[in-house]
């Protein structure tokens, strides 16, 4: 959690660390300023002491919001240093000796974080090697530290996160509905009342204007219909026309409007009737869903539930990653990852991973069947937390049924 | 422009590049892909050769869409390669000397480009420096391959960036109409018919929804009423009411849905009337604008139109980052940028920049002046073009009205 930072830095034998960013939404710097929209500015936190927000001055109003304490390009002559005309790198290692400075940071080893653009800082930490004496700049691959602190979540991100899963649950009920207020054309095609195709682009539309109406915003939708649901991450065909019968698989990962906590939730969906092949495959990733969500514990290693998958595919004779390497067919991701203000956190509910599940944690459990020669996948996945008590707690309690009814 | 890289890299002595991504929208794989929606893809070029794009076989169905060769795990061993559960860095340093193989990249100066998590490369780029013998990874600042790359626009970018100005220029008529349609109660709120208080928020979700219905998608939008507007990049206090005879800064920048080229356009507008303060302070901007319009020409240093704004606006006594160093009162930012897959680009238009006009430029003109201290702030921007025969053809054609009429 947020306020194991300290602790967390300690372990780390981090002095201070840095944060950048550029000029698009950070989840780093949203989870340090409290909600502020603050763009392309840097947060620097000495272990023990508040963090500091350093903006654009156009930004100080925003910043204000952060609750921390804000310095800005006034604080260190930025403009005088700009007239200097410095070439661009010596003008950021002077910028980045005034920031440490004014931050309190006057020497050790501190943590890099962020995001932004690798042909610049390639070259500044080369730099920054030879020019910023007294500091030893640190990164790190793996469980980095802010991957640590996600991992549980507090009282007032859940909050957040529960909203978030209630408006994206209403969506889907929405979308289900409406799509089931269309009719079959006799050539298989679902058509509305005027008789015109449905496409996967009017769906998107919808879900859009739905997610709008809820101060959500879309990341990336898939609606893959047959063969393109066959591969995970097809964002399917929007010209396409739904037809019934076929393997629709609908992942959905919204966040707050401007950024924010996200929801990830997966349905595969055939409209007015499953083929047998469709049932069969959709019964088995059911039965795999629900083992897994019976393996997902407090205090249990996270590979347990994702090694239950793959044993359960595997006794079935379907492909995996673990006995059949780099397959396209069957089961080809792990089971799950953490959710927070960045889609993809920590836990990884993977064989290749060592997390552990605890209290606090927010999770996919997203099991999966993928056969493009088949044209058809199925994908089933819900959010869940972990609450105080160990208890798993579903925050995905839209409806798991395959077959959505035309009743027009 | 694209077709230049190949020269463009030779000037730089670059025998390749990499660029890295992660999971969000990548201005860079966009440009490089032609419009696949991959997430977390490198797109990998030896000089003079086509680019290889490798991704995630869960995305190998989109890659596609690129038209470039595409590669994948199963190329390289991948899953072979967790199975050995090698420590995060080395396992990635693995990847890399795999990947560089793969696209016949066998030593040489190698370009780094792309967005990423610092952590990671912080370390990454230590490792590669040891291990990646033969290869020297070379970073950029200033003006960087890609920058220059895209200053200039091809026809087909042109023939987007043309499709998008025309919608945005559609959705400013809409909210323009739509707010005249309101009403001022007595104590100079904007009401609606229903005597509802119109709020900055509920201005947001009608623009929102007028891009959503063009395939647009906001990245920040600012509408920012009396103070908050003196703020450049202060995006306003959504809970707020509209009022009559405030300055408004609305700045808008939508790009294409899902990532793509932008438009960029502000307007001043104050609702019912104008104070005398509000109007002159508009008549100084517009002034501004229309000289800094006249001095953008093909050829032209991109220094002129913005020291002709400085000139202008400091003969009227208005401070400027020029005279009066980080002032926060005045002219307080440069006047334009080049807009396209990013919202900044290159040329800048500052007087901290060497930049030259020419045609193929897609920049911003926006002039502005801020006084917190009176409660008002005004910018007037819209978004050019350097045609072929070097005409400046203006994009934002919606008009420049500062009192919006209330009609309701």
């Amino acid at each position: 959690m947020k306020q194991d930072l300290d602790q967390l830095m300690a372990k780390r034998n981090l002095d201070a660390f840095v944060i950048v960013s550029d000029e698009n939404y950070n989840p780093l710097v949203d989870y340090m300023t409290n909600g502020a929209r603050v763009f392309g500015g840097y947060v620097l936190k000495k272990r023990d002491q508040p963090a500091v927000l350093f903006v654009n001055p156009m930004e100080i109003e925003e910043a204000a919001h952060s609750g921390l304490r804000v310095v800005s390009y006034s604080d260190i002559n930025y403009t005088e240093l700009l007239s200097n005309r410095l070439p661009e790198s010596a003008l950021q290692v002077e910028l980045w000796k005034r920031l440490l400075g004014l931050a309190g940071i006057t020497g050790g080893r501190v943590g890099i974080y962020g995001t932004a653009d690798l042909n610049v800082y390639l070259e500044l930490f080369r730099l920054f090697d030879q020019q910023l004496t007294g500091f030893e700049l640190v990164g790190e691959s793996g469980m980095t530290l802010f991957d640590e602190a996600m991992l549980t979540k507090d009282a007032d991100e859940l909050a957040r996160i529960r909203t978030v899963a209630r408006k994206t649950n209403e969506v889907l009920q929405l979308t289900w509905d409406w799509i089931g207020t269309h009719r079959q054309h006799e050539d298989g095609q679902v058509i509305n009342a005027e008789g015109t195709p449905l496409t996967i682009d009017a769906v998107k539309q919808f879900v859009l204007q739905a997610l709008l109406e809820r101060d959500l915003e879309d990341t990336g939708m898939i609606f893959a219909q047959g063969r393109d649901g066959a591969f995970p991450h097809s964002r399917g065909n929007d010209a396409e026309t739904l037809r019934t019968g076929q393997a629709i698989v609908f992942d959905l990962f919204p966040r707050e409007r401007g950024g924010g906590y996200h929801h990830d939730v997966t349905r595969t969906w055939s409209i007015g009737y499953a083929t047998p092949q469709v049932q069969a495959l959709y019964d088995t990733v059911m039965e795999a869903f629900d083992r897994s969500l019976e393996m997902t514990q407090a205090g249990q290693s996270a590979q347990v539930p994702q090694l239950t998958v793959l044993d359960y595919f595997e006794s079935l004779g379907h492909p995996t990653r673990r006995s059949h390497g780099d397959t396209h067919n069957g089961y080809v991701h792990s089971l799950g990852h953490g959710v927070g203000l960045k889609i993809h956190e920590r836990p990884s509910l993977s064989q290749f991973r060592d997390d552990v599940l605890q209290s606090g944690n927010v999770i996919t459990l997203e099991p999966g069947l993928y056969y493009p020669d088949q044209n058809m996948g199925c994908r089933i996945e819900d959010m869940v937390m972990i609450d105080d008590s160990g208890a798993v707690v579903t925050l995905t309690t839209f409806h798991k049924q395959l077959v959505l009814p035309l009743q027009g």
